[in-house]
């Protein structure tokens, strides 16, 4: 029983995925969810803003405790629910390791591809973007990328992000690697990590949370040649 | 005995602060202490970059377990040596809650000052700088601090950043409140961060990893007016 449980999200946002992802693999699925509107600042308002004072999503509340942060969301439920539906993070302290690095290190995807190309892109106007900063930017989202499908290509076929098994670092990592995938990015040029993409998104957790608009509404090809 | 551990850390870095103040904490002082000279690019030698690729401190290494990501290391520690030295994650959920979301929400301080007012005051060219613009980021570090300014006037006085025991939260926190202080901010105007940082300041784990050359060193005078 999740019904002392809330969770304020806003759609095709990564870190509220990786919370929703946690709430599914721990057997709450029936968590109060609480869809906000950016274009009408819900985000913004008194409800949130009184347990979240930067009014940002995720927004979450269990009982009296509040956590905000999509990673500390996710350790969180980890912890308070550790016997209940799947293990998210091992207790072997090598495999553990890697799970948290990987799950905090998976930020750095968001932040050149969410916050450096894309932001780049959709936010800066047309006529103060250049096409060499583009360039730059999109050749360091490749170089992060590379990282990646090299840790994948090192676990070798069939491996989640950690190692065999789906873990928290799964949880903090697919919801980026799916916004890229949104976005339109060359999956062709990425073997492994195409394999993992397929791997993980028809698992019942992801399905479950997926994105509601991005299954009606067409990808985006920013990133095509990436 | 933490023979089996290694740290690869730069001098004034926070992150790097973060798992040395845990090192200590943890009754593991005795770690393998490699300082890196960022000068001569030792963070981007082959020892670190096998271990590391983005080839960034902090780096750790405990046996076949790697670790990287600063706020990874602590998790980490805490969660290897439970029963040794100080407990840094507090078991009642709610406690829990409040310690992993200032854990992670500290990185804000360090994004709104070290990568907002700091890197621009030292790292853009003086004449590609705008008053306007250094104003901007001042009004958006200040805006973070008067945050962590309200947190600890509802905590009360005497407490650490997540309540009354030093916690994780702290150990992420104060390394990037105490680079403020380096750096001049004016205290008189945030109460709160000051008795904050007076209590933490003294503390053995903190004291024994403070930055070496800071002690023989001024501190600078750039966030004067926020």
């Amino acid at each position: 029983m999740a019904s002392d449980m809330t969770l304020y999200w806003g759609a095709g946002s990564g870190p509220c995925w990786r919370a929703m992802i946690c709430l599914e693999e721990k057997g709450l699925s029936d968590y109060n969810s609480k869809l906000i509107s950016f274009d009408n600042k819900e985000h913004k308002s008194d409800e949130v803003l009184k347990i979240n004072p930067r009014g940002q999503m995720p927004t979450f509340k269990h009982g009296n405790a509040i956590v905000n942060e999509s990673f500390a969301i996710c350790l969180y439920l980890e912890n308070t629910f550790k016997g209940q539906g799947a293990k998210l993070l091992p207790d072997d302290p090598v495999q553990q390791a890697l799970v948290l690095q990987r799950a905090v290190e998976s930020q750095n995807i968001r932040e050149k591809a969410a916050f450096g190309v894309l932001s780049y892109f959709f936010r800066t106007k047309p006529e103060d973007r250049t096409e060499a900063m583009l360039e730059e930017k999109k050749k360091t989202c490749h170089e992060e990328l590379q990282i990646w499908e090299g840790y994948l290509a090192k676990l070798g076929d069939g491996s989640y992000i950690a190692g065999k098994n789906f873990t928290l670092a799964d949880a903090c990592t697919f919801p980026f690697i799916a916004t890229l995938v949104r976005m339109g990015f060359n999956m062709s040029r990425y073997p492994h990590l195409a394999k993992y993409y397929d791997l993980v998104k028809d698992r019942p957790c992801v399905k479950a949370s997926w994105p509601p608009h991005w299954k009606d509404t067409l990808n985006k090809d920013v990133l095509k040649d990436i």
